[in-house]
């Protein structure tokens, strides 16, 4: 025993003899522990249980748990109300910091809700109103202290052109502007919805990489579409003829637009170079569009061709739920683009809620959240408002400023308010070539390019769905660039449970640890027996799949070991520790590929089945069919157990 | 050391020594052993094995490998028609078993060959014509031994619903017949197609559950439909109306239908019973058809009202090239017809092919399969066939009656087409009665409670997919049904893939193995250290429920502790070993629980981590992150390295 002492350099303390003796135990099955497989539940708890994981995995009831009646009756007020909640700690300095967040974001939003409402296709007053009744509704009833609630580009542009597929704006803009009213209401519907079901992993369906690329490409359709505005171009339309561009080509406005966007681009650069310069790139769209406006003012420069935003309606919103079509041949049409809107805006909202939370280290609350958001957007459908959302870069530069609670919310919508009420008439002579600066310098925050990058390092069919996404915007429409993105998350999702990967397991000399030869070049086969680990759950789509690669694999063994003229091969391990769970496909080509191997005289044994696993094997009979010497708790186990000469090679 | 060779009960040989030294040198870090990751292999050999794993999963060139030209040529002329190689070893021997199997079949196909057709609403020979040109397609192309060719009475079904929604069948025969042809076609041309570009896993997705499901509601349908055979209405129609009902009343025709349905029943029973009596329900339907047409030609019941087949046209398959619609608005629906029978056709053959072959042990080439089922209905479909495929029920009977090779499908198409040339003009006579006791006792073998039964108690969730396709089936139309078991299957993946398992992990006292503590009640936790198991790959459809689950299972664990006043936990450990695949969002829902858990001060550490998946956290530069010295090769290694204490409680 010295040398072995010397080896391990250390002491033999008594625990670790014991500890050495049991782990030989364990490698030659002394250790007598059986492979477990607890009774089955029963299929109502069974049921109960898949349930609760897949729809209240949060487990919203457990705060409710042993609490008196009037406790919870408080609690579900703070749950549907969370400002009940945080209400009750906010303090003089939290408002600080709120209100300077909320002052900044309202002069990043004032200027950006004209411009978004009009990728929408929307008179410039609804984007403002937009930016009022949404985020006062939020700041009662979300969870996240950093998502700042309004119109946002990729949004507006979604809903505009799925919108003037069935109205046109110019002939008809009234029932256009209901058509919207209708669809943000369905889509607050669909988002209350989800949330009230805790349908929220619905929308887990859409593939990060695949909403990076279509953000993206998104983005550069919008800002394409304003450069147009540069050519004083009013109406922001996709089709553009060259006569109309000619026509309208005005020196000025170019000269307005190429300078603002550079000096708002220059904003942010800096804002990027240093972060306490946050608020230089949040200022900058205010304070173009008051130079811009008073240039045009003083020089009435749009008596010489300078397009500017025109009407603008001052006041707050009016209502609106009269508008909305609760019936006739425009309901359906609402509803469908509601629904579609709907989700693409809440996943976005939840994904930015997420990262921040992630950022200040707190949980918000998936379904909770998507209630928040419908009721928003039902109650903004009914107060003039079109979809809102949380857009990602109003919420960063909302955290960077400083808030604390959703209050930044409410400051915004009451600037935004205060706007309506007096500001919005001098709004009349912006220039839309500043409006279309702004939009460009702020959808390019929507071009996550390090992102993409990532992507294509790590994961090449990732890649695939944000390339098609993006080209599918670029090339076609942002919906179909959508639907290309949908199905590529799909498809992903199916191939990869379609394929499988399978792996050839060597022992780790001097180790009773098994790995992947592929892995680790040390690892030794082990003579007269093959180990093959299966990487995934087994059922119907793979099943067959499955059965074939292990059998493949087994032929080329044979094959590498007839040149070797090594002993030939009896036994063939399946290690089933990755395997969570197996359907009546699975175990039907598990029974077959028994019948094989029994017909080549090679045993099939099993290693390390889970707890579902082995529970159906057994329900299934084919563990008395295999016998049930065959399973065994771990791989050294079954080389011990079936070829214990092998060891030479340990 | 005494004490530890006593427990182990066995002397210690040197080998054991070192064995023993080494394992607890596995168990303290000492084997020295890194994780591995292979170099990234690049895109390039990345995407080339995904798809060589995806389409060429089975090899197709290996055999041509260091070949001589004339030898490779040999060998593609036999990978299209096998025939070419099981033909060189025919012999006399083989012949005789064909023969027997041949004739046999042909007795059991003939009769509901003309059954089915009329389920199809097509005239009666068509489905004698589908017996005759497409087996002797497939016995040249085919790899299946057992496989029997010809109509089957889902897919007639499901063909004649499809078909009657476009054109309808009383009043414009020609065309539907013209529809079918088509439908036919393009069903080939699918099959081929999906075989061709070795797509052939496409029909992995209709899962064997759903499948059973259909079949058992597509099999009550049609006994239901055949039923009002008895009551003596010719046509076999869905709509019935108890008026024509009355008017066609007819004692005789019940008579004659319940005695011989009684008659079939006993036969199929006997062979139930008794195996070698498998000919007995073979050749009963052939007796009755010869007895009651006889007993009908000889009392002239037809006249007394006993609905005969009637008009049965004689001669082999007339060319019917012309008759397929290749421009027009029938060639649109004719296509989308084709595509779906084709593929549920396809997966009926290829999924009977697979079973015998499994019983048999040998493997049949799936993408083969479908060229040579393609080219086969492509031929049918230019000569007066329409859809044909592997039947279970005859490929049964084919087995059994001890066929070598597809050989017994030429001498059964021979024997239909002598019986197109003389016999069929006798069947005149035949009445309908009898051919729906032959389809009634027939679609009985497609109700298999059997695999039902198995599903329940295997699997809950599957068994819902299967009572819905039979619901859908029974309550709606066969089409309905299909779609609901495709989308139950599909559902189900994806469910799957949106709520992975986790497990928390113990050790079992005395070994150095971690499993998970529901399973083995005997496993102990480890104090300050809380160990899961995420048993799924992670991506966008789950990473965040695996991170909130595992933040979860971290609460749950500190709530009990608190309980326990034991030491609060300070390492988070995650047995990666199950986590066969990471992407982008994976990754993303590791860094932020990596950042929430250092909030807490607790340590994030991997422990076995997957090649594929060590190689993403590489490049995502986690590993960097969090540390390599938290990266651990086992779950025990983790343990020893950062809290070798707990090692009391082993």
């Amino acid at each position: 025993m010295p040398r072995a002492v010397a080896d391990s350099g250390e002491n033999l303390d008594a625990d670790n003899i014991a500890q050495c003796n049991m782990d030989r135990g364990a490698h030659q099955q002394q250790h007598g522990y059986k492979v477990g497989s607890p009774p089955n539940k029963g299929i109502l708890t069974e049921f109960a249980s898949a349930v609760k994981e897949t729809l209240f995995a949060d487990e919203p009831m457990r705060r409710y748990k042993d609490q008196p009646r009037s406790k919870k009756l408080w609690l579900a007020l703070q749950h549907v109300f969370p400002v009940f909640d945080w209400g009750r700690q906010y303090t003089l300095a939290k408002f600080k910091g709120d209100l300077i967040a909320g002052l900044t974001l309202a002069s990043l939003v004032i200027p950006q809700d004209i411009g978004y409402a009009k990728l929408a296709n929307l008179p410039p007053e609804i984007g403002l109103h937009s930016s009022f009744v949404p985020p006062l509704i939020y700041a009662l009833m979300g969870t996240s202290r950093e998502l700042a609630m309004g119109p946002v580009a990729a949004i507006s542009l979604l809903l505009g052109t799925l919108l003037q597929e069935e109205i046109d704006p110019k002939k008809n803009p009234l029932d256009y502007k209901r058509l919207a009213f209708t669809a943000t209401f369905f889509a607050g519907v669909t988002q209350a919805a989800l949330g009230f079901c805790r349908l929220g992993f619905i929308i887990e369906f859409f593939s990060h990489a695949a909403i990076v690329g279509w953000m993206a490409g998104a983005a550069i359709t919008i800002a394409l579409q304003q450069l147009k505005g540069f050519l004083g171009i009013a109406k922001f339309t996709k089709n553009t003829d060259i006569v109309s561009v000619m026509k309208s080509w005005n020196w000025q406005t170019i000269l307005i637009g190429a300078s603002f966007l550079t000096f708002l681009l220059v904003a942010k650069y800096i804002g990027k170079k240093n972060k306490k310069f946050f608020w230089v790139p949040a200022i900058a769209p205010l304070i173009s569009v008051v130079i811009s406006t008073l240039f045009v003012y003083i020089t009435r420069a749009d008596k010489h061709g300078v397009a500017i935003v025109k009407n603008l309606k001052k006041g707050i919103n009016p209502p609106s739920a009269s508008l909305i079509f609760f019936t006739g041949p425009y309901l359906l049409k609402g509803f469908k683009i509601g629904v579609v809107a709907g989700m693409i805006s809440l996943s976005e909202a939840i994904a930015v809620a997420r990262t921040f939370a992630g950022l200040n280290d707190y949980q918000i609350d998936g379904n909770k959240e998507m209630l928040a958001l419908g009721t928003m957007n039902v109650v903004g459908s009914m107060t003039s408002c079109y979809i809102a959302t949380g857009g990602f870069a109003r919420s960063a530069v909302n955290c960077m400023a400083g808030c604390k609670t959703p209050v930044s919310n409410i400051v915004m919508s009451t600037v935004v308010l205060l706007a309506l009420q007096w500001i919005t008439p001098l709004f009349k002579y912006t220039p839309n070539a500043t409006i279309s600066s702004i939009i460009i310098s702020a959808v390019l925050n929507l071009i996550d390019y390090e992102s993409a990058y990532l992507i294509w390092k790590v994961d090449k069919l990732d890649f695939m769905a944000c390339l098609g996404a993006f080209l599918g915007v670029i090339f076609s429409s942002v919906e179909y660039g959508l639907l290309i993105a949908v199905a590529m998350s799909l498809i992903k999702v199916l191939l990869h449970v379609t394929r499988p990967r399978t792996a050839l397991l060597g022992n780790l000399p001097r180790t009773i640890i098994y790995r992947n030869i592929e892995q680790y070049p040390e690892a030794t086969k082990v003579s007269r027996m093959l180990i093959v680990r299966v990487d995934s759950s087994i059922y119907f789509t793979n099943s067959n799949y499955v059965k074939e690669r292990i059998l493949r694999w087994l032929r080329d063994e044979e094959e590498h070991q007839k040149e070797q003229k090594s002993p030939k091969i009896e036994f063939l391990v399946v290690d089933l520790s990755p395997v969570n769970d197996i359907d009546t496909s699975g175990i039907h080509a598990f029974k077959e590929l028994f019948g094989t191997l029994e017909k080549r005289k090679i045993q099939l044994i099993f290693a390390n089945p889970g707890v579902v696993v082995i529970q159906k094997l057994r329900l299934a009979k084919f563990t008395e069919h295999i016998g049930e010497e065959k399973i065994c708790l771990t791989v050294a186990d079954a080389v011990k157990k079936f070829a214990p000469q092998s060891t030479e090679n340990v």
